[in-house]
């Protein structure tokens, strides 16, 4: 019985505008104490009493920020938040609450909403971030989400990108490199499932990568980890596009230079294995490869006793004058301008 | 030399994301004291201090809201924000910020995304938001907005939907009507266009509609004539999808039932005159036409004196028991239930 496969298809227009954003978004309850009124009014009303406000958007495509071949859409709805969630911890905030909007054409049935949304609220959840507000509309062609994150901070504990001076640590969360090598992986097994539909994938060896791929999680615990050890970030910014990218935008706010050390990268085994397998140098990988959502800041060096050896953390370079540049320093000591994007820097 | 009818033509390609965002949100200086840090970091950090915080956010999807053979991409952009802003306005709060994101597929140029945001730039500067954050973005298909708006308020001044009560009077701002007349003119200058592109609009007799349609304005000035009258409404809505929807999201938020008087809409001559035109019935365009971007409210019956003979403001109902349900009363005298969308109730 081939229905079920796909049993329920439920077209979008049999709810209706209104009655599908009902559906879609009754069993969003709030938690914060800082939502007064969250989905139902023209606005959501919100109440920071004397925190800052921090407040992020993004806007994500079909065909341009993800592929449905696969990126199952629960796990699209999660990731998508987590997006914008990072960019909130990138200003060492406290994630609040978010925004979703999204449109679809009428190739989707409820059903395939339904997954995206219990994404969607699966990472509110686990983020604690309430969903306030949004939009659900019609597509003439594909899948768009947008989302807005707010948080909230002191004054004196936002970081911005801007503060970095010379001679301070440049200091990364987690390890790098996974997210863009589980994708390499992902593409793979779609060509082969191309060529041949009946493959079964044995994707044992990548699960750490695919996960990184599938289900990123934003560094929300920086900031507590951050304040146990006393250390205030001088500068700081997500890893989204890549790590070079990233130390270019940091090293061009603060106008200063950076030494990257290619020794220092935390890379996870598996990432190493499977680029060694792919024939890619991991190194490449870990510097350009992006979706990461880990944190990339500066300390000052005063502070370098309270962070080394702390697992969460790896030192991976310093901060020059601006004159000096912005450098790689590879394994056998030479020194390669870094460059966003920079495949042609490394392959050349 | 045809190309003189389209000297520049720049693809977007040439700018690349970091440098298109760049030089698209360059002329967006920051005004609000409540905005800290607006456009450049990860996210843009507000203050606002002991006031409450309002969010609300939509998303725009060419061929479903909007059709750019007859929108310029300049009023486009305006009155992208111009909805936004009156849903904060429907709140009772003032606007202060927003946040603009934008995806775009390749067959348009730089320099109709500068038309865009021109019209963006135009709002935010004629309303006084500040434009903190967005994104930038190729999308597959046509062109996609997603507009966040911030705005404040007293906890005390803001309006909600549900707070009306039996016996309140039911009280819309300017006229309504027009979008829609205006949007049918539009359409049928499209098609004689289709048939004759030689032919020259002659649109003297409908620059009220048209305008209101391609330019509306978000009734910010609505709050500040409140307060000077010491009136607080009891609940607010705008008016974006038809005065007879709104009424019925208003009466089902605060459970109650409403009878509207024909004889009271407020219908611009130039309205009145082009419905006959078309042969259509003047009431249903102005119960079932969207986007006048009006205030819908209710006021305690005692403020009745404060308001009468005041010309932004019209009387057209009062609220009864919610058990009365929801009436049209025609200039007959005769009692119609009331639909969203409820042209088959007036054409039955």
């Amino acid at each position: 019985m081939i229905e079920d496969k796909n049993p329920q298809r439920t077209p979008l227009s049999q709810l209706g505008e209104f009655g599908l954003i009902e559906h879609l978004t009754k069993n969003f309850e709030t938690s914060r104490p800082s939502t007064l009124k969250g989905i139902g009014d023209d606005a959501a009303v919100l109440d920071f009493k004397d925190k800052k406000v921090v407040v992020s958007t993004d806007l994500l495509i079909e065909g341009v920020h993800f592929d449905l071949a696969y990126v199952p859409l629960k796990h699209l709805g999660y990731k998508a938040v987590v997006a914008n969630v990072s960019d909130i911890c990138a200003m060492n905030a406290l994630p609040t609450q978010i925004t979703v909007s999204v449109a679809v054409s009428n190739r989707f049935p409820l059903e395939a909403l339904d997954e995206l949304f219990a994404g969607i609220a699966l990472a509110a959840k686990e983020y604690r971030v309430d969903v306030i507000g949004g939009d659900t509309t019609s597509s003439q062609k594909g899948l768009i989400i947008s989302i807005t994150a707010i948080g909230e901070a002191d004054e004196g504990e936002i970081v911005y990108r801007d503060g970095a001076k010379e001679m301070d640590l440049l200091v990364v969360t987690g390890d790098i490199g996974a997210a863009y090598m589980g994708l390499q992986v992902l593409e793979r097994e779609k060509q082969v499932f191309q060529v041949n539909p009946n493959s079964q994938p044995d994707l044992d060896a990548y699960t750490y990568l695919i996960e990184r791929q599938l289900k990123p999680e934003a560094r929300k615990d920086v900031r507590t980890l951050l304040h146990a050890l006393e250390i205030r970030p001088t500068a700081m910014i997500d890893i989204s596009d890549g790590l070079s990218s990233e130390i270019i935008h940091l090293c061009k706010a603060s106008k200063v230079g950076c030494n990257l050390y290619e020794e220092k990268l935390p890379l996870d085994p598996q990432l190493i294995a499977t680029c060694e397998e792919f024939n890619i140098d991991s190194t490449t990988v870990a510097i350009n490869g992006g979706e990461d959502y880990e944190l990339l800041f500066t300390i000052k060096m005063d502070d370098f006793e309270k962070i080394k050896g702390n697992p969460n953390f790896t030192i991976i370079g310093h901060m020059v004058k601006e004159t000096e540049g912005i450098h790689l320093i590879t394994r056998a000591d030479t020194k390669i301008p870094l460059r966003a994007r920079g495949w042609d820097a490394l392959e050349a």
